[in-house]
């Protein structure tokens, strides 16, 4: 396990760092990739055996690239070329004849130049010699302006936008990126039942992948039912999908189907024509490691966990996927959640760089992301997560430029008042509800969101060295924010109002913005506990069914330090959907529906999702909450553990860094921590004087006390009872 | 003949009318198969068997479109579909199952949606029923916006842009635009020789096409070096074009390469364990009809008018480009002469639109058309010609967001005087001169061509019905204008003086500016009468070798009535090029230079192609200004003619128009002239009263007269000597 974690380590130091030395990788423009492989996923979803692509503008890669190095060799080296499209190679200018697979470099200072085109998959080449390898080192434009003039003397190319290479981790020539595929393990059922015409095989769980059938023969039509509940399979005139295959002949005796689909059961009606013997599954799944872990005392609350880890799992896959069975996008407001989570289970980052790029897509920007104005905003928040999380500047310094131009897209659209409203062709989502929710006007909660993003671009540029940018995100982040209060603080209800319309405050309060408000820190204390009695605590604001919008109601009563009252939701919520059989958590949850009532969404009968990223919240709860682990400086240089019990007995669990991993104990007498590296602040309570195994404790008042860890896998044993 | 020009007249009806009835015929999204076609083309170019891309940035067609039809049927009726692409259907926003290949439309009032992924080639689809065909009728949008809500209801889609689809012109199921070819025919050569080590053989004239071996046998290496001229094909080391393959017994006996080529020889070394009895070729043509023709007594002028439609027929392919040998790209200053040049030829349309869409590409711009300045605005001032000369108002609409798109690219880089400088990444070309021509500063050339582009950006906002933008381009236009005189009119010397840097006027005089300031009736016949005098007909002024820029100096001396000059002229360079054996015009020719001096260019020794559409200018000439056919209101439902001998005895042509062919005979006694349809003006001198076979002759003043042209047909004989 520890060689394990430590190739893992390497991994992410390779993906984070700019520079990586004698390794080489496939390389391609930076974002091309993942959108060319985005679109190969998007476009999995089916409905009832018809392809649904997007509603959204769907990129395309680059389809001609330039990529150059220039080298400086102290003996000549031959190279090996690995090309995915046509290609061209100069050295020092001159074209090369054909195009060679190898070459000798010369020694001394060279531009080695290969210009390469690919209309169906995503240019990309993989470089191999001693010292000259494809690596993000290299130099990558989509128009070199290279011309000629009449006597043969090539243009400068001062004008000419280079970026450095984004390295795709494929580290050989065979692992080609346009042939890359997650991994695949067979499956066997639970349990395959002669079921009214039919047969119905049931695989135990929520599960994701490709059935195969054994002892396939004869001729005629199989039809394939998939139910993520069993009267979804069953019902073959509204299950969401569906295969329908003609056997002959020619098909192999075990035969897998092509496309993926997510369900617990399968129903299959065959004619009598055909007959098989068996049937499994290849599941198909990101190899990712566990690195994030949580335990404690209370096993329903493990459950949960564990249910969650499976259900991030089943939607972490070659980008971060909504829902698997019926959804299968990627959206942004699903995304932020999946990439929180994924910092305290997975740490893995270029499932998070990919969606992000997959999700922004290219100029121009013609609508908000997902044609969502809040998707459009949590896009901009997850930019600086990720960069807090990892502290991958490689990343904001490439990705700054499309958030430019998706801001400008958005300053394009704000009213006089500088503030957004939904104009046509804008989707105001905020949440699914149960209940009527005024879309109309300036919503505080939109308002907040754009806020925060505005205080996102000018950190983005503060940290690029865009200082007129920074300059000038910051006046208008601050002009907003002026104006929060005044336009949406409600000083009888004490709360912040849903939204504003004809410049008039509206009556109604919603919890959304008031969510914000806390996590965002951006009220006083007194507002925030007014919010918490008024709001968050008031079963008379319409509640919130989707655990989507439950991440940030409990993650701001976290906030507030009421960790003991979100345990119990916690069990009541996510515990409540394991008594309804859940084995991954579900699109929404509203305990007071019934029966197959839980199923239907959309009109439809089985329209939910029963395995939802945005159902997985726990993980980032507990992990940021209860084991209270969270970055200072950006990729953990420095961190805070702030471990919190929340009314339980013990707690221990891991939190991964690019270090290493955090672990975390605690019960009522004892904590212990161990940092991999870093500089962390371990901050705790404590009735008594708390005694430290090394290190000194630092006392910050009213039973608050601070720890300093330093050290690479030092372990700290704090005892609490005096 | 008849029948045919009847066909070739419909179908230009169909490709230039918005609506057409009845055939149904495969579409796309407007301009992305032109780009994607354009780019298959411009990815053909090679440079001693290397792939030789274009420098500027190579644009995607949209990978998911939607298509839409609303439609209004009296009894229900099938239809057939054909995609090419992953696709999926809807029936008034109902999904079908899988991708239906036939279905039933039900009688009343529906809609169809057909939503198409295709990432390798561009999305396009063919439906074929009784009534509802698949036309430019049809919507088209690359991002439909419909989500639904959680109930199940559908968004508004009052947002979303939809496009009339691109009508693609192949009109049966089995032209999938994907599969499109050029048409091919072998053709056997003048002579096979052995020489040196090898095998020269010679087509007898410039030819495009694919080599073919018959009779192949054995095992070994192949070299096959292509030559414009004899001597470039034996300069095994110094020819701009090659190929090597390698025989073995897996080889067809009679081999074709695969890529095509430029040249009129062709010498082949091969291994000796390899062998061949004969030799043809495949050449590769785009199928169109000559319908402009010119004769007159001057033979020498009759063979340069054929090797011009020649050079013209070879370089007009799936795009028009630029040379066949080694540029093959469409660059947008070569394009629109072959576009004026095709208006007295071909009149085919769909070459002219499809090399507009390709040259402007899509959003966002990055930089000038072919990185060049003078191409951006060439490109504009295309569209209006196009316009003038088909009246497809259609295409005005399509494009006209792209020119204000480009335009805007432009106006960003204007300095303080609102003029524009080379920058940064920008190409300054004017032309290849044989001397020195400052770029640098304001060049008088530049202004010229920007002014008359934002005539057009007005011109076609009014025609689009954008009177806001009417307004700002006229304004921007006139301010422009009003700078033109005071800042590069030289009052000592009498002509537009080149540049002016630092506010300061240069001393240097070029020909490029005074030609356009004539051609654009810029100035008042006192300017122009200087210009004549002290420029064009002005030997001490840096003269022009390409013929390019002769197009336009030729013209506008016919412009200014110097038709027996430039018949000279036409003789002279023309002549001079057939003289040194030219079957077809090149890219550049300098009486001056002497032997093989004449094949070099870009410092290489063959680097000169001899095949050059810019060559070909006389087809332009003599129809324009010697039969004097010219549209006076758009698709020539208004006309002139205005016949020109031009120091001839006699000569008589036919000019392609929407309507059919003018044709028009003159000799110093007669002039006659067949309207097809449409309103025309024949316009001519004499020095007695002259006589008409039909319709009244008006005085016009000055040994002038006109004549009104009506109906559909009719000769009109006018009697010159009274």
């Amino acid at each position: 396990m520890l060689v394990k974690r430590f190739f893992l380590f390497g991994l992410l130091l390779l993906s984070v760092k700019l520079f990586c030395f004698g390794q080489a990788t496939w390389i391609g423009y930076p974002g091309d990739y993942d959108i060319w492989l985005g679109n190969n996923v998007n476009n999995r979803r089916t409905e009832r055996g018809a392809f649904f692509p997007p509603f959204w503008k769907m990129d395309s890669h680059y389809v001609l690239v330039e990529f150059s190095k220039e080298f400086d060799l102290k003996a000549p080296e031959e190279i090996r070329l690995y090309v995915e499209g046509r290609y061209n190679v100069k050295l020092d200018g001159k074209l090369q004849n054909g195009a060679p697979s190898r070459m000798m470099l010369p020694e001394g200072k060279h531009v080695l130049n290969i210009k390469v085109h690919n209309q169906a998959c995503v240019p990309t080449i993989y470089v191999e010699g001693k010292t000259v390898v494809t690596d993000s080192s290299w130099k990558v434009t989509f128009e070199d302006k290279e011309w000629i003039d009449e006597s043969g003397k090539a243009s400068d190319k001062s004008a000419t936008i280079y970026m450095n290479a984004a390295a795709l981790n494929f580290n050989s020539p065979e692992q080609r990126p346009s042939l890359f595929k997650l991994s695949q393990v067979a499956m066997s059922p639970l349990s395959i039942t002669e079921t009214g015409k039919g047969t119905l095989v049931d695989f135990g769980k929520e599960t994701f992948g490709y059935v195969t059938f054994h002892q396939l023969r004869g001729r005629g039509e199989v039809c394939i039912y998939y139910g993520e509940s069993r009267e979804e399979a069953l019902s073959v005139d509204a299950c969401e999908t569906l295969d329908k295959i003609q056997v002959n002949s020619d098909n192999p005796e075990e035969l897998t189907l092509l496309d993926s689909k997510a369900f617990r059961y399968v129903y299959i009606e065959n004619e009598d024509s055909v007959r098989f013997e068996n049937i499994s599954m290849k599941y198909e799944y990101a190899p990712l490691d566990y690195r994030g872990s949580f335990r404690c005392n209370d096993e329903e609350i493990n459950r949960i966990w564990d249910v969650a880890a499976y259900t991030l799992h089943l939607t972490s896959r070659e980008v971060f996927l909504d829902g698997i069975k019926r959804d299968r996008w990627a959206w942004s407001g699903d995304a932020i959640q999946s990439y929180l989570m994924n910092y305290y289970l997975f740490f893995d980052t270029n499932t998070v760089t990919r969606t992000i790029n997959l999700l922004r897509g290219k100029d121009p920007v013609t609508s908000h992301i997902n044609t969502i104005m809040d998707y459009t905003f949590y896009w901009f928040m997850s930019i600086y997560d990720y960069y807090l999380y990892t502290g991958d500047l490689h990343f904001i310094r490439q990705i700054y430029p499309r958030m430019v131009g998706l801001m400008d897209f958005v300053l394009g659209r704000t009213n006089a008042e500088g503030m957004v409203e939904g104009l046509s062709g804008d989707w105001v989502f905020v949440d699914w509800a149960d209940g009527f929710m005024d879309k109309q006007g300036e919503l505080c909660f939109e308002q907040l969101l754009f806020c925060k993003s505005l205080q996102t671009m000018a950190l983005c540029a503060g940290i690029t060295g865009n200082e007129t940018d920074e300059k000038k995100y910051t006046v208008l982040s601050n002009a907003l924010f002026s104006k929060l209060e005044t336009y949406f603080w409600d000083t009888q209800k004490k709360a912040f109002v849903h939204n504003r319309k004809g410049g008039m405050k509206s009556e109604q309060v919603t919890r959304y913005g008031n969510i914000f408000a806390v996590l965002f820190d951006y009220v006083d204390d007194e507002k925030k506990q007014a919010i918490k009695k008024n709001v968050l605590l008031n079963d008379s604001v319409m509640k919130i069914t989707t655990p989507y919008m439950r991440f940030y109601e409990l993650a701001s009563l976290c906030a507030l330090g009421e960790q003991p009252y979100v345990t119990k939701e916690i069990k009541t919520y996510w515990g409540g959907m394991l008594k309804l059989g859940a084995t991954s958590f579900w699109e929404k949850y509203n305990p007071a529906e019934k029966g197959s009532e839980h199923y239907a969404m959309y009109g439809r009968p089985f329209g939910k999702s029963l395995c939802h990223a945005w159902g997985a919240s726990p993980l980032y709860l507990l992990g940021k909450y209860y084991l209270g682990v969270s970055p200072v400086k950006p990729g953990y240089e420095e961190f805070s553990i702030e471990p919190s019990l929340g009314g339980l007995e013990w707690i221990k669990g891991s939190v991964p860094t690019p270090y290493g991993d955090i672990r975390v104990f605690m019960d009522k007498k004892t904590i212990k921590v161990v940092s991999p590296g870093g500089k962390g602040y371990l901050v705790f309570s404590s009735k008594s004087v708390p005694q430290s195994s090394q290190g000194k404790i630092e006392r910050l008042g009213n039973s608050r006390y601070r720890l300093f860890l330093e050290g690479d896998g030092n372990e700290f044993v704090i005892t609490l009872e005096g």
